[in-house]
Order: structure tokens, then sequence, then C-alpha cells
């Protein structure tokens, strides 16, 4: 039993009619007009192989394909929405390869033992509602009804508010999670949206542990002022301290922190913005990550030390909101040794490593065995129009991804 | 003959229901709504003082009372437009000061020799379209239409599209200039917008010198990248870079060049703009202001000097726009002369001052005899919500500036 490449390269050629961008991008931002088309299509082509189709509070869209047995199934699955100017690769991957091996098994009249489940979570990406993983996050309970319209985009809609205008049910969400005795195992197949894997030519990256981002808001106030009659030494300018801040925060991550730390100041607005006003107000996030809370820990605190110490120094007025502080994620023993014997059965060459960035595979491993393999991005971009994955490394992870898969699906 | 201080209260009351702020603050950006309000609300003043109005090519409203002998008029005035979120004292005073003084002359049935002109000259503020003093530039021959056409708002209006929607003649531009043999002098009187009055508890200031812009937009281009699994020396972070750029131009306009040198970062826009993406590119403008042309050039080479060195540290690319790079001005001797001669006959403590913020009298320096008449700015604050000055600093520069006209407006 194989994959077929032209079927699976047809599927990531019909995804890209959504959401593409004239500079070769694509933006499907949670729920937004090219997310629910691309969802749609999901959804068409998983009942089309024989799945059966709900899709939950939150929009998770899951696709039961029966077992022998009535037993909790191997779950299968990453994402299909995207950041702003994203690409074609990060999370449709783990899609799209999860549907095609319910196809071969179609294909083939080959009946597993325990059911197999596709899954594409909602809401994966930050961008729209400032939280990532929306989807696991309350497949595993870990989002409550309040946490729904607590959850707002930057045009004021609610999350809660998001899913019922597109026609979902938010009122269910106390009966979307599940159990651990309701799943069997889980694995995500990722693209590796870094420089690993390509720089040591090797197709098959097996994940040990997920890095688990701590995200602080930052306000700072200065003083609006005149930007030509105002001396240089009786000015508060909020934009120079936050700039210092930008820096201290590079500072820390690359220098002063764990060896696996980063950390980002991915937007920054200013206030009023406008040429000849000296900055009075700034906002901008940070996103800290590791694959060790000890780590993050010590960095944040530096961070905060640091943002702190500049804004003294400055006479500028500093508040910080602290939005998320997840923990890493150690992946299951279990599954890491079966996606390595199943590497070796296919003489496919793999490493061994951690992710840095987070997953929905993350909250899955509250509740159940987690594996992720991930595949080369090329030149170790992603989040970027640039993105982009060969196709025969594709073919490699659904290959891994499908041995795996039948090992855990014909566990008793 | 003096002001009435309750009826230039009463202007100030008026002129304040448009674009007033729940803050407290006024934004009466150039041809909003508020602006065009609050032009209709003096043009109609003006009309009642009975000043025979026009209104130029680019929305310069003039209004002159007749002198005895058809010579060049005195002209006095400033501009009603604000900065977003400004105050209702930059500009307005020295406008409402001079039909205060035209009301004055009429309530005395008095006729001076010479002309007199009260003008508000259009878009004095660069918040809209990048370019400040739009309307004494053109009044004295600096703007062509092609000029007109180009420059162009954040939503993408031309300021010759502005101007027609609001049913101007930008068509006419080439007819709108003043030579040097139509205007005997020009003062405005404008609230100082620094400290330097307050801290010396001084209600006068006559001003000397004004400093000019240079302006540049820089644009720095990096690589957006995922911001959880892009390790801290494989990044090519735009803001971090950018941050340093702001940093510098701190440093470079307090430190290394002239002692009147400010430079600001007012704008800085961070693409894509997202808590989870390593930034791409990072726009943002750079304002230097000096009094002495060659300590300006100084800091601008040092500036770019400063915006390369770093690009090319952190491999960033980089290019930047130079939007304009005026010429400071020194004022009318004649004129400054007059102004203390003025002062001192009506017992008002004043002291000689450089301007550091560029005002309508820059321009108009090229044409005919300039002063100009500071008041103190409460704080030292403009630009800014806070923005405040105190009536009888307003009646101070008032009195001064009628005695100034008288002089100059009796001059054969």
């Amino acid at each position: 039993m194989k994959y077929q490449r032209a079927r699976l390269e047809k599927d990531f050629k019909e995804l890209a009619t959504f959401g593409s961008l004239e500079t070769g991008g694509f933006t499907r931002v949670a729920f937004s007009l090219e997310d629910i088309a691309a969802r749609s299509w999901l959804q068409e082509a998983m009942e089309a192989a024989g799945l059966e189709v709900i899709v939950d509070a939150v929009g998770n869209i899951r696709g039961r394909r029966a077992g022998l047995e009535d037993l909790p199934p191997v779950m299968l699955g990453s994402h299909l929405d995207t950041v702003p100017e994203g690409g074609n690769y990060d999370g449709s991957v783990g899609v799209l390869a999860a549907l095609e091996i319910v196809r071969v098994l179609n294909d083939y009249d080959f009946q597993t033992n325990r059911p197999i489940e596709v899954i594409n979570f909602a809401a994966e990406e930050s961008s729209r509602f400032g939280v990532a993983t929306i989807g696991s996050k309350a497949l595993t309970g870990k989002l409550d009804r309040e946490s729904l319209h607590s959850l707002v985009d930057k045009d004021g809609f609610s999350l809660y508010e998001t899913l019922e205008a597109n026609g979902y049910h938010p009122e269910n969400i106390a009966y979307t999670s599940l159990e651990s005795d309701q799943v069997h195992a889980f694995i995500e197949l990722h693209i590796e949206q870094g420089p690993v894997l390509e720089e040591k030519n090797c197709p098959i990256g097996i994940v040990t542990s997920i890095a688990a981002p701590t995200r602080f808001k930052v306000t700072v106030l200065g003083r609006a002022d005149h930007s030509g009659n105002t001396p240089m030494d009786m000015r508060k300018d909020a934009l120079v301290g936050a700039s210092e801040m930008v820096i201290g925060v590079e500072k820390i991550a690359g220098e002063l922190a764990g060896s696996n730390t980063v950390a980002t100041v991915g937007y920054l607005n200013v206030s009023p913005g406008v040429m000849n006003v000296v900055p009075g107000r700034v906002e901008f996030g940070v996103d800290l990550r590791d694959n060790c809370m000890a780590d993050k820990n010590i960095a944040a605190a530096k961070i905060i030390e640091l943002i702190e110490s500049i804004a003294h120094k400055r006479e500028l007025e500093v508040s910080y909101e602290q939005l998320c502080n997840d923990e890493p994620v150690t992946l299951s023993e279990k599954i890491i040794t079966t996606l390595q014997l199943s590497a070796k059965q296919l003489g496919l060459p793999f490493i061994v490593l951690p992710s840095g960035a987070g997953h929905d595979a993350m909250n899955m491993a509250r509740i159940t065995d987690v594996g992720m393999i991930f595949i080369p991005s090329v030149g170790g971009v992603s989040h970027n129009i640039e993105e982009f994955s060969r196709m025969e490394d594709i073919c490699a992870g659904t290959e891994l991804l499908f041995e795996a898969t039948l090992r855990l699906a014909q566990e008793k």
C-alpha cells in the first residue's frame, strides 16, 4: 500500500486556489473568507473519501474512518489556516497527508483494527485572535465559553461571534473536548519551519519536544511633543524607549538565556504616529519560546526587568499584560520509538530534534500519546511568501506517517 | 486702541467647537471635515469684519482691509489646521489675533496708510501630506501643478484631488504666488511650542531665526520568518535593525550634532506586524531640524551613515528617500527692531530667541520682511492634547502684534 503522489499533488494545487496572493504567498487567516472556502473544500474531500465528518463548536473539522473494533481512534492532522502573507505548506501538509492515507486504505479496502480520524484544527495561527492553537485547545478542554467571548480580533469581533457568524455552534463548547480514554494516539506531520533538516540534508525529523510560548503585550507611555521645538533632553519619547526594549529582547534571547530560547517583537504600533510629533505611546508584543520551562522563566524575568529599567531610566510609564505562559511539552516515547522503527523499515534517513514552534500536537499531548514528524522547509523559511517544501519530502513524510499509523491502528 | 479680550476669548471658544475630542484635544487635519468647518467659520468672521476675502488655488484664506493708499499690504496670520490629537492654539493664535486687530481698527474707524491682510494658510501641518507649510509654499511660488499631484495622503488622495473635492481651484496654482513687490511685511504670532519662555517666566519671544526640517522616509527590508523556529543567529529582523536606527538618530541629535539640532522618528510601521512573525519590513520617518544649515548637514550625513552601517552589520537592505531639505531662515532685522521697540513702548518683557519649529513665516521670508512673535506654551507642550496657552499671554501677543502692525502699516 502506498500514497499516490499525483493525487497528493492535486490536493496542494487545489488548496492553493484559496487565499493565494499576487506575490506568490497565501493569506488564509482563521475564519476569513479564504479560510472558510478552504475548509469547505476540505470537508467535501473528506466526505468524498468516505469519512464521517463532524464540525465541532470551535470549527475543528473531524472525519472518522471506522475500525474493525469500536476502540479509541488514531488521530492524524494539523491545520489549513495561515498567517497573513504566509505559505501553502505550514499545517496543510499534515492535513492533506492524513486525507491521502485514508484514501490509500480505501484503495486497498483495508480495514484497520482501530478507527482513524483525520482532523483539521481551527485557528491554529495566532494572527487573528492573538492566541494560537485554538482548535486543539478546545478539543483538549482548555477553552471555556467565557474565553470564546474574551478572545477578540483587531476589528473587535470575538471568537464567539465569529464562530456564530460562520454557522458553528460555540454554545456547545462544553461538549467539544475529548478525554484521555477517547483517543489512542495523535500524530502531526508538519514542515520544520527551521533550517536544521535542510542543513543536514535529511528528509525526516522525529520530534522529541515542543517549545511553548510566553507572550506579553507591552504598552509604553511617554509624552507626545512637537518634533521641532522640544529639545532632545526634555523629551519623553515612547518610541526610543520601546526601541531599546526591542534590542534588549533580542539580546536576552540570543545571549542571556537558554541555547534554544528565541524571542521576537513581531508587532509594534506607534501613536500618534506622524512625522512631526514625538511619539507619546507605543504598544508591542513579545513572543518568547523555549523547550525548557526553566530557561523560559529566566528569559521572561530578564525581559520584564529590562523593560522596567528602561522605563525608569527614560521616565516613561510602562505596563504589560501576559497573554499566555504555556508549558513546553515532551512527546511520547512510545510514538517516538514507533516513528524511528517505521523510518528504519522504510529506509528513510531521519534525525531526532526538538521543535521551536508550537503546534496543535502540544495540546493533544495532554490527553494522549503524541508524535510529530518534520519535513524540510526550503531555506528554513515559513510564515512568509517564500515558504516552500518539496513534493518528494512531503511524500517521504506521508509514507512515514502511513507506516506509523498502520502500526498504531492495528494495536488492540 | 486696544484689543477686546472678551471678543478674542469668544473666538477661541467658537473655534474649539471644530474637531474637539473627548480627551480634551483637537483634530483638525488639513482639509478634513473639521478643518473645512473651521475654515468656513473663519471666512464668515472675516467677512463680518468687513474684509474682502479670497480663497486661492491651495485654499489659503486671504482677507484684505483697504489702506488709504494702494500700497503693498502688511500681512498677518498663521493657520487653523492641527496635527491629529493636537491643541487649539498652535496656529490659531496668529489667525485670531490678526482678525481681532482688524476689528479694533474697525471699532475706531481707523484707516491705516497701507492695506492690512489677514491670512489663514492652508495645510501648515505635515500630518496629512507629509510636507509642511503647503499654503505658504504655494503663496511664495514654491509649489507647481505637478507637486499638487505628487503629494498624496495615506488613503491615496492627492492634494490636487483634495482641493478639487473641496471646491477649490488647484488648476490656478500658477496665479497664486506673490512677488516681493506685492507684500510690505509679514508678521506671525504663534505659540512657542517649547519650554524657554515659561522657564524664563517671560510673556513674549521675538524670533531671530527659524529652524528648517530635513526629512527622510527610510525603508528597512529583512526577512519575515517564523518566530518560534528561527534561531536568533539566523534572523534578518527588520524591526531590531530599525530600533538601532531610532536610537542612533536620538544619539546623533542629542550628542553628535549642533546645540540646536533635534531629530525625531515620529512614525514607524512594521510589516507583516503580527505576534508570531519576525518582522520582514519596517518603514519610518526621520524629521531633522536645525537653525544652522551646516550643523543640519552634518547630522543628516551622520544619520545616513548610521543607517547604512546598521543595515550592513545586520545584512538588511535599506533605502531612503529625502522628502525635504529646507534652508533655515534668518528673520528681518528691521522687523525684529520694530518688535523690540513696540514691546518696550508697551512695557512688555521679552526675550530674543530662535525657533526650533518651522512656520509659514519661513516661506514668507523669501519674498518679504518677516517677523515672528512667540507666546508661552504651558509645559512647553504642543502637538498634544495637553497644549495650552494662557489668555493673558495671547492678549500680550496680540497687543504687540497690533503695535508693530500699526507702525509698519503707516509706513509710506
